[in-house]
């Protein structure tokens, strides 16, 4: 792991790393805050995973999350959005597809099934080299995202209850394999067969089985996407009809922008650091 | 005047907009960040003046000013940094002159005089389309910048201590007729006679008999431009020897970026809040 750059803000560190990633064949760069409390001891975990186009950066220059996260003695961590670099496979022309859209999934179609896993990435590489090099309490984890980032928050957390204790999401994309968005994505990465795409689609994932016991989803009314990008909607009754406790706040007039997000971000934090609470 | 978007974020309305500018002779970009207090009655207004390389977006997006301008109900105006064009003299290998670098002078050195007028801009041109087209209560006024912009705020607070209020800085270029980063950028705006460039110096306005009741300056200890770019302890002098009471808060392991700028961003806001006070 190499450093780019650190930063004191809001009493803690800003940090920018960039580290080879094996899951992804290329080097990948990531952000992390570190809060002042973990001067005293490991700090509990929260992943923000961005949206399309993002790098690590965008949450990082607009979320305005640092004041909550040094108050609440939160690690947030922002990782990058999809593999990058010269030799990885990409639509530049595409802002919904490859670089900047890795959609959080393990991509097995060729040529993207050798950098596009994004997945393995974030559940199983990245955790490794935090626990290794960063004062991460990683019995105490959250994860919530935007938009992309708001569907790879979920549906990592359904597949990986025990070890998220809580969940959160501004304007998710709900359904991606169905809406019009990342329909195409999804076969691109994953192939024509639609069923392999339930392992990765927050509606489908819960009409299989896969539980979290609650959810909040902040969504804005005049987010463009609304209709066919995101259908909360469609969340909303996978939720319902499963059990799961969504809180589903529709954000009068609200776009899709982190204007959006930076209003939200202090509830989100909030919510996630009541639900890390103690040490196990 | 039009409007190139609005957002709503923290219940106000953040806006970008441009105009034609006859100080500076190309079209102006601007932000405006306008509270929901707006709703009932005309807001006091708080300028803030971007550094070196800035456009009126760093701020309005990494500055995190938009919680406090919302919950005090203050009007938060970010204008560009310097005129823009393509017909607008620039040296683009110079981050320092030119295009980005308009210092906040009227430049009197051809070419730079028939664009480089961001004093006129800021001082006369725009309060006067802000007052025709926002919910403004002019009589209540502060200004404040970063850096290069901080260098703004002051000198402009004082040659115009009945308009503002209250003025603040993060890291104010405090001597800029003196400092390596500005001394050549004065000469090729104002020309070769150093007299001239008093007029645009806040230690040189202050030795000179202009006069602002009191100031508040943060200054990260880390600042890479401390020693010879921004030179906070010749401001001090400068405001000791006059009777200006300057309250310079050296903060420890800061730099000179977002970071540190967003930190303190609500002790500024606060404190421009309690000044700006009530209606006249």
């Amino acid at each position: 792991m190499k450093t780019i750059s650190t930063d004191k803000s809001h009493g803690g560190t800003q940090g920018v790393y960039v580290s080879r990633s094996d899951a992804c064949g290329c080097d990948m760069t990531f952000a992390v805050f570190v809060p002042p409390q973990a001067a005293k001891g490991n700090c509990p975990v929260l992943w923000y995973l961005s949206g399309l186009t993002c790098t690590h950066a965008n949450v990082m220059d607009k979320g305005e999350y640092r004041r909550l996260a040094a108050e609440l003695g939160v690690i947030v961590i922002c990782p990058d959005t999809s593999p990058r670099g010269e030799h990885v496979p990409d639509e530049p022309d595409n802002w919904q597809f490859g670089k900047g859209a890795g959609f959080y999934v393990d991509a097995t179609q060729p040529p993207f099934s050798a950098n596009y896993r994004m997945y393995s990435y974030i559940v199983d590489e990245l955790p490794r080299l935090l626990a290794a090099e960063f004062p991460v309490d990683m019995d105490r984890q959250a994860i919530f995202g935007h938009s992309m980032g708001g569907h790879g928050a979920i549906t990592i957390a359904l597949k990986n209850p025990d070890r998220f204790r809580s969940c959160s999401a501004f304007a998710p994309i709900s359904h991606p394999s169905v809406s019009g968005w990342s329909k195409p994505a999804f076969r691109k990465y994953l192939g024509a067969d639609e069923k392999t795409w339930r392992a990765y689609d927050a509606c489908s994932l819960i009409e299989d089985g896969h539980h979290f016991p609650e959810l909040l989803v902040d969504q804005g009314t005049a987010d463009s996407f609304l209709e066919d990008g995101l259908r909360p909607g469609e969340l909303k009754q996978a939720c319902e009809a499963a059990g799961i406790k969504l809180q589903l706040r529709m954000q009068d007039g609200y776009g899709h922008s982190y204007f959006f997000i930076s209003t939200f971000m202090e509830d989100h934090l909030r919510w996630h650091a009541q639900r890390l609470g103690d040490r196990k």
